[in-house]
């Protein structure tokens, strides 16, 4: 084989690191394929962490001990989240999106990759320093920005059905009060979880909590330990959620009477990171 | 600002590139951002085109035209995605995953980034060249899968529900005969998608056809060409579909007698990309 250029091993580097977020590459794995010495290996890695930390890129982390190596995680610093967020606000905003009965149609964001997944990686930043085994969501239109979300994390996405399935063999079933008020259920598979991990629940819209509430008690009846919750938006009203310490990306006031929606990034984007 | 070297330019375009696959950027969007001349870019780039293709990380290509530049596709080689599939199919093999009623129980691969972001790029390569405008699915299994596809595709993915929701705005309502010959009711909102647009149907499970068809009639009602099917698993069973021309990445055989499921890569994975 012809030898490397630095350049050329770099690249393919940074594209192996940043398609597989989150997951430690031992030293090992990049000398056997480039055939290079550890400390060639190790300059290389050097000079890849300052670029993606230069060019807003994300993080490229050197983890030390037995299992360690080097591990790219899609790290939204503060300011960029705050301007995306605040350009999603902006596309959100007026009356053509607001539907009868004053709803927000922002559907079409939840499943635009080129915003959905930046979202997920907004939302995996935030996360990152629990260490999550899984994500959870509830069916249907948080899937693709949960599944984003737990691809920057590197670990499974599980999606609790409102009723379960043959499909998913034997199932927990519980009920809850959903923000109508009505008595609604909600499925998980007995498969999909293990005692004694971590979760972080992401959707898309938070309300009075009673869906969130749900998935809290659901992951209690498995003996997972909730480490974090993440919406899309949250409504203004009512200020009191049956769930605390959530962030959401946007905050979503409805002008009844004017039929107009008011967006706004979430006042935890102001802070910093 | 000091001056960046190739290694890091090019690390940076390569994370940019593939971070936004089937997107189009201008030579003058390169040269900007790290100040320099486009001889110096075009060189760049033509190196980046050679370590993607010897590592197997995709396809750049230069674009030429008033709307030309450079973009990465996540294209999967054929021996490359056969090999996938057929680990696949090993990890699906057996009597462990054999739910009661002789059903498969395959959920977490649906939703493990790692392997559904994967057969997302294996999707999608076979369309590439049909230049799809969106991916459609239908609720709610296939929705990772279908979103990953999109992703790599780089245009929005849109979700057929089983009803229509007053979140959604206006809708259009089919019926269609499912697999079990029940009727059921397909809906799609009016602002997903516009008329003379291309879509890619993206779904996790072939059977009948049944459903596969409800979404296919239901494009037609939109004035919208279906330029592809593509399928996670197929079964075996029946033979004839309702639909025609897919692909699927799996074909599914279960032996009822004896609970096993014997899972292969499909036959058109053997041949040439």
């Amino acid at each position: 084989m012809e030898k490397i250029r630095r350049n050329e091993r770099m690249s393919a580097m940074m594209k192996i690191l940043s398609g597989a977020p989150n997951r430690i590459f031992t030293l090992s794995n990049f000398c056997e394929m480039f055939g290079t010495a550890k400390s060639t290996m190790s300059e290389d890695i050097d000079i890849l962490r300052e670029v993606v930390s230069q060019f807003g890129l994300g993080e490229l982390e050197t983890v030390t001990g037995s299992a360690g190596g080097v591990r790219y995680r899609a790290k939204v610093k503060r300011p960029d989240a705050r301007k995306f967020v605040g350009d999603l606000c902006q596309m959100l905003a007026g009356s053509e999106r607001v539907l009868p009965g004053g709803f927000l149609y922002y559907s079409d964001i939840l499943a635009t990759p080129s915003i959905t997944n930046r979202m997920g990686e907004i939302m995996a930043t935030e996360y990152y320093s629990q260490a999550p085994d899984f994500v959870l969501t509830m069916e249907t239109k948080g899937i693709p920005v949960a599944f984003a979300t737990a691809s920057a994390l590197g670990v499974p996405l599980v999606i609790a059905r409102r009723s379960s399935k043959v499909y998913e063999g034997s199932a927990v079933n519980i009920n809850y009060v959903s923000g109508s008020g009505n008595i609604e259920t909600m499925s998980l598979s007995r498969r999909s979880v293990k005692e004694g991990q971590r979760c972080l629940i992401v959707d898309d819209f938070l309300k009075g909590g009673g869906t969130a509430k749900g998935m809290v008690d659901l992951m209690h009846e498995f003996g997972v330990t909730v480490v974090g919750m993440t919406f899309v938006m949250s409504t203004a009203k009512p200020l009191k959620k049956r769930i605390t310490g959530e962030k959401s990306l946007m905050v979503l006031e409805m002008d009844a009477e004017n039929e107009t929606a008011h967006v706004k990034p979430a006042f935890w984007l102001n802070g910093d990171a």
